[in-house]
């Protein structure tokens, strides 16, 4: 008989999104009143509608597929030229930093990558994530089989958890032993810390130090205001010889639906084999797209493109405003109502403390039960993130302002 | 320093159609002349332009993303429902197959299904492919671990390979030995064979002997004109135990450059864990597209949905008998010429062997040289395509006739 992953049946039954929809479903059939007053705050999905920009170029898209002259049928696996280009010109070589065309290699989301990229890696990896932590990273490397069993408060096995609390500013301080894979996610998904010029210094001279590979997922970089945080690891002299950075369309151009993204692999990026040879990754990655991958929908492509416009780029900043006006209005409610609030500065995200001895559970039970809100459980994300819970600013305005109302009179 | 997998460089450099884009390429420039005239019947890409209800279905998704109150974010992982619904009635239940919805999972291509699929199966399966075969499923085994070297034919250690040839019709005969896991492709790329019902009985049948997987890509289906042949693997009794199918809209409705496909995993299909325990597959996929996947754009959803109303399936017929008219013309021209001929008549493929002697790749030059066509030597599949290539009729009427033309004057 055939045999399965093994692996897969390591995973912990209640990923946090489906236990949330559970719970507010099961709220929602009680309480069919309640009900109609929900206000989501828990996943963050986008609310607004496409740019203008976006929605024109996805119509004269469409039309250039309904003639035989303009229609197009396979792209190359790794993105349309005129996307790569537009990505690197705008995103990096207009900032001064180095990166090619081709180290840019389009996809259908940034999950998608941080998972895949397993694929071009060794399994004798030491991986370290950070606690709290996107859940995609640890469940790909349970996956793939890089881990032990979970055990009671669902840390894995020979992962290294790097803890992220209030003192160190949810910035994970450099671990004192080795890791050859390191997932790095700023802005944080769901603290909404930022990392310092500084502390980006430290990683990379680790990630050099030990030859380690930085996985910088940097999906929110839209959200950052400070001018002194930087918005891709290659800001960091020396990052091209050890990080591959993660992007996406999904939160700045409220992609989430339409699914563009991209990841960046320097062609400076090294690393070994079993027998100790030193060998580029880029060759690799671009092999597993060609063969496993089929390129993104030439019309998503186009409207991905139409993001990097003048009008298109104006379109996005006033969306990040909104979401960030919002981020803006429940910060404030909260640390009205007397929470201990970090992030939503610099992230769409607000990560607030849980009022003394609460578990994030039983908070996110009481403000669904009492304010009619969905929150995220900090636990979700990991054991470091218990005591904690996210609130996104991912709303319409008017949703934004109810829920705030509604956090102060708590 | 980070381990990169080393499987990867067991992959042979030359991928097929990599090799055939340099040689074309490399004769367009030093023949700019004759580069004019080339025709391109290699690459089995689609040429005609998308049917009218598609790009009504994409104009109208697009609108909805631009108002707030219509705007989709996030779907689900495995597929809209609507579009999940769609599939499993029009493809499945209307014929009489039984196929729940959610054993649908939409995807953006065959081919990342293809590949993706190891990702739920143990390391330790014994795989089995047609010879010739479609590169990927080979491709994705090396990458995963499962093979040895490739020798100087190209054949990797540790597969199974299953000669198709002239004497079995280009329908692998059942193997003696037990295979785990078995690729079957059904109308064929590259031969253009169809599978009998008695013939796909006894793959049935052999699997269900050895508790089996097949792996049955089906992304051809609707070039079958003969109605005794199965479009479905589950048109065969026991085929819901033992059967992955694969489908996509790239062929039908000409979506290569749209990005759209799906996966059927029925619930009742089980492997076995290292201990031995049996368990369904399908959770285990699920849990895979929910992790390292975002659901396919929902303007693309809306565009596949299309293609099953009343105009959409006219459509998709219209341009099957677009492609098999030119296949007719490409085959009786070929027949004409003296070629011995295959396939052509079920599928959008030719398979012809080459005049006495001579080698696959000689012919791809001769071809290219001498009549300035395109074509696809059979020993990029295999060495059992050796002596053999392959032509596509995906193309415009007008290449189709010419390419005719030059091939009875060859």
């Amino acid at each position: 008989m055939a045999f399965l992953n093994d692996n897969y049946l390591k995973l912990r039954a209640g990923y946090l999104f489906p236990e949330i929809a559970r719970r507010v479903n099961s709220f929602c059939e009680q309480n069919p009143e309640a009900a109609k007053r929900v206000i989501r705050c828990g996943i963050g999905d986008v609310t607004e509608p496409l740019p203008a920009a976006v929605i024109s170029a996805l119509h004269k898209a469409v039309d250039e597929m309904a003639s035989r002259e303009t229609f197009r049928g396979y792209g190359p696996e790794q993105g349309h030229e005129f996307l790569r280009h537009a990505i690197a010109q705008n995103d990096y070589r207009d900032k001064g930093l180095e990166v090619a065309d081709d180290e840019i290699f389009v996809s259908d989301g940034s999950k998608c990558d941080c998972g895949n990229i397993l694929d071009i890696l060794g399994h004798h990896n030491t991986i370290a994530v950070m606690d709290p932590v996107y859940p995609v990273y640890v469940d790909t490397n349970v996956m793939a089989g890089h881990t032990g069993d979970a055990d009671d408060s669902g840390a894995y096995g020979s992962l290294i958890y790097l803890p992220c609390t209030a003192e160190n500013n949810f910035v994970a301080d450099i671990p004192t032993v080795k890791a050859d894979i390191v997932y790095l996610c700023f802005p944080n998904n769901p603290t909404g810390a930022v990392a310092t010029r500084a502390q980006l210094e430290k990683w990379v001279a680790y990630a050099l130090k030990h030859e380690a590979i930085l996985l910088y997922d940097a999906a929110y970089e839209a959200y950052i205001s400070d001018p002194a945080i930087p918005h891709s690891i290659y800001e960091i002299p020396g990052a091209r010889e050890c990080a591959i950075e993660f992007r996406s369309f999904s939160k700045n151009g409220g992609f989430t639906g339409v699914r563009c993204a991209f990841t960046v692999v320097p062609k400076t990026l090294l690393a070994k084999t079993a027998a100790g040879e030193r060998k580029p990754l880029h060759p690799l990655w671009n092999r597993r797209m060609s063969t496993k991958f089929n390129g993104v929908s030439y019309i998503v492509q186009r409207a991905a493109e139409a993001l990097y416009s003048t009008e298109g780029k104006a379109q996005v900043q006033a969306l990040i405003e909104h979401y960030m006006g919002n981020a803006k209005i429940l910060r404030e409610a909260a640390q009205a109502a007397g929470l201990t609030v970090y992030g939503g500065i610099n992230a769409p995200y607000i990560w607030m403390k849980t009022p003394e001895g609460t578990g994030s559970w039983t908070m996110f039970d009481k403000m669904l039960g009492e304010a009619n809100i969905v929150i995220t459980p900090g636990s979700g994300f990991g054991s470091a993130g218990e005591g904690y819970f996210r609130i996104s600013a991912f709303n319409s305005r008017a949703n934004a302002e109810e829920a705030a109302r509604r956090i102060k009179a708590l």
